[in-house]
């Protein structure tokens, strides 16, 4: 059965508003998404009716809000299919899961002359983290290179595993291009040398079913607010026996089993890597996020997306003065004007209520990769855009170029 | 003009509701605040009317988004009166800021044999991230002991600053007991000796004004949820100058001046400390706590809340077999009952719809020092409790020493 795109927009109350007298059209989802209802739904509830502290229950609200924020957890868990809930470790986004990584396992695990192994086309999460590793511990970091393409160069790549790479951290959709890198194979290639491996999914959650056991990565990140949940929520999922070897990185209440001045104790799986009061309200929402999102066709999904990249990429390769970057497959196109100033671009395109995003989209390296200073356009989408959403997208383009 | 508290529970619609067929008594304050309805409104406000990524404004809802996002930062920065809106660091909460002081100025600033003074009833968050620094640097922690009263020994205390004490970390009131400590004093001995000052806050933001440069604290800290705001977001102050000269701590995407493989360089305050997007609505809706509480008779709330206080003590001081901890004098009153374990009242109370806490209240070495194996049963008020709720209080516990 197709989507009804038009019914569920009505679930995005922010899609309904105008912007400069014309119909928002929200291409910014690479940056965030908009919430369904559900999800406000759900934090209004929580807040209404259950607000309590949690894990510590003597009262019913307690016990109430204990139980919604653990249901939220087993949600997250059976979305990914990890194994555990204990698999499932609050954070605030994917920033904080990485850094949650970057200090617990690789402060303490990494070796001068240990290698780390990223890519080019990383988000600044994912790389300077591990940049403060390397200072602290001596690790190297080896980058795998971009093809002609601003595609993985999997031949280089192979060349730079080694017995020395302890850590493949790779973006699962690169978040300025669009691009699916095939982590699947590097993971294998990281397993076949015997290092960990951590994939940034923060742009791939919110576009395609995913499966950690699959997968077969160590480590998984995302954060609930780009697959239409809350701010401040976010999750690491790990595998259990690395998760249980690594120190706390935060220490506070919730965490500890024992305390005492002379000494102290930790928990268990999850609390121990979540110190303090969680974000409770984010984490019911984001698994709100999660109950709508299952209850689509995600196929459909992932084909109307397809569609919706497809035209936006047959208008813009129709337009002589406009270079695509890379090949993008999933979620955003960034591509650059002759002439044409990127953030000249974007404020003509919001003038016509038209959201996108414009610079170095977090991605410093890559763009000084490919020789773009002034950074790209980039137009990014979610399952509730549409067909006219592209077509004033690319009028307004249109409109750019016969004007600058 | 008196507080018309009956009018004032209305803005908290979870207050209305009955647990186990008897109207909610709400006396959990002190784990979590209830959320007035302008709170929800402003995290409804910006999910269906604003929502979008911040700082890297390119078309209109991403300028409004960032617009309300720091005008939630200005806000907080004048209701705790700080200089600058650049020295409120947003956090998760008071764990995550102690965290974040403990990581960059402790692990940094702290070498073997320098001291770091605690006290005896700080909560955990307060105690292990320091446990932590000075297992990695050496330094040494010391305590400040309790009189017979359970208030902090301050005789005791003149005589554990010197010139070796470096840091002195202390909680504003305590969570467990209610005790105001007395931290101007304090705070005036570690600046005699040069010692930098941390105040945890979370127990005093809800109850009574705080002014930064009055106290003239390095660090104060404190968390939305426990002062009307949402869940997952709090704040780090601190003085400008500690600020910048202390080395960022979680890193990643809104924290980066520049970023390159060679090298990376880091941005200015605020955003130096909060890698990774923020918690956007948390931050707005803590802004619309502090319009709200701002929006009252904040002196009228201390009385009010004091003779609640008042009435309660009294209460239990009429029963022979109740022993209350310490002398409370601002949210949160501990008491022991001859044989009733907490545990038990607790359940008891929550029959008859009286939300309590019991426990160690995540201050495990005040309840040793104390002698308090089983903990402590912990009501704590609100502005929005009145003299009904304490009375309902009371009689539950009757109940109770009549039932064990």
């Amino acid at each position: 059965m197709p989507l009804d795109i038009d019914t569920l927009r009505l679930d995005f109350p922010i899609l309904a508003q105008s912007v400069n007298d014309y119909p928002l059209v929200y291409l910014d989802n690479a940056a965030t998404t908009q919430k369904p209802q559900a999800v406000l739904d759900a934090l209004n509830h929580y807040y209404q009716q259950q607000n309590a502290n949690v894990h510590r229950a003597a009262h019913a609200l307690s016990g109430q809000a204990t139980q919604a924020f653990e249901a939220a957890r087993a949600k997250v868990a059976a979305f990914i299919n990890a194994p555990d809930t204990r698999q499932v470790i609050w954070t605030r986004g994917t920033t904080e899961a990485i850094n949650l990584v970057a200090y617990s396992f690789g402060m303490h695990s990494l070796k001068a002359g240990d290698e780390i192994l990223l890519s080019t086309l990383e988000h600044h999460a994912n790389i300077v983290p591990w940049q403060q590793v390397a200072a602290t511990t001596g690790a190297i970091i080896k980058v795998i290179p971009l093809t002609a393409d601003a595609e993985l160069d999997m031949s280089a790549a192979a060349t730079l595993f080694s017995p020395r790479t302890k850590l493949l951290a790779i973006s699962h959709i690169s978040n300025a291009l669009g691009v699916i890198n095939p982590i699947k194979q590097l993971i294998a290639m990281a397993k076949a040398v015997g290092a960990v491996t951590l994939v940034d999914g923060a742009q791939a959650v919110g576009h395609f079913p995913i499966d950690v056991q699959t997968l077969d990565c160590d480590f998984y990140v995302f954060s609930g607010h780009k697959m239409f949940g809350p701010t401040g929520i976010g999750v690491l999922y790990g595998k259990r026996e690395l998760l249980e070897a690594m120190p706390p990185w935060q220490t506070g209440g919730e965490m500890i089993k024992h305390v005492s001045f002379t000494h102290t104790s930790f928990g268990e799986l999850p609390f121990k890597f979540e110190a303090g009061t969680p974000n409770i309200a984010g984490a019911i929402g984001l698994g709100a996020a999660i109950d709508y999102l299952s209850g689509l066709n995600r196929n459909a999904i992932t084909a109307h997306e397809h569609n919706l990249m497809q035209q936006l990429l047959a208008g813009l390769s129709a337009m002589p003065d406009v270079r695509i970057i890379g090949r993008p497959k999933a979620g955003a196109v960034s591509f650059v004007i002759d002439d044409v100033h990127p953030q000249d671009l974007a404020t003509l395109l919001d003038m016509q209520g038209v959201a996108v995003r414009t610079g170095h989209h977090c991605a410093m390296p890559l763009m000084q990769a490919l020789g773009l200073e002034q950074g790209t356009t980039r137009a990014s989408v979610a399952f509730y855009n549409t067909s006219d959403d592209i077509a004033a997208l690319l009028a307004g383009i249109d409109k750019a170029r016969e004007f600058f």
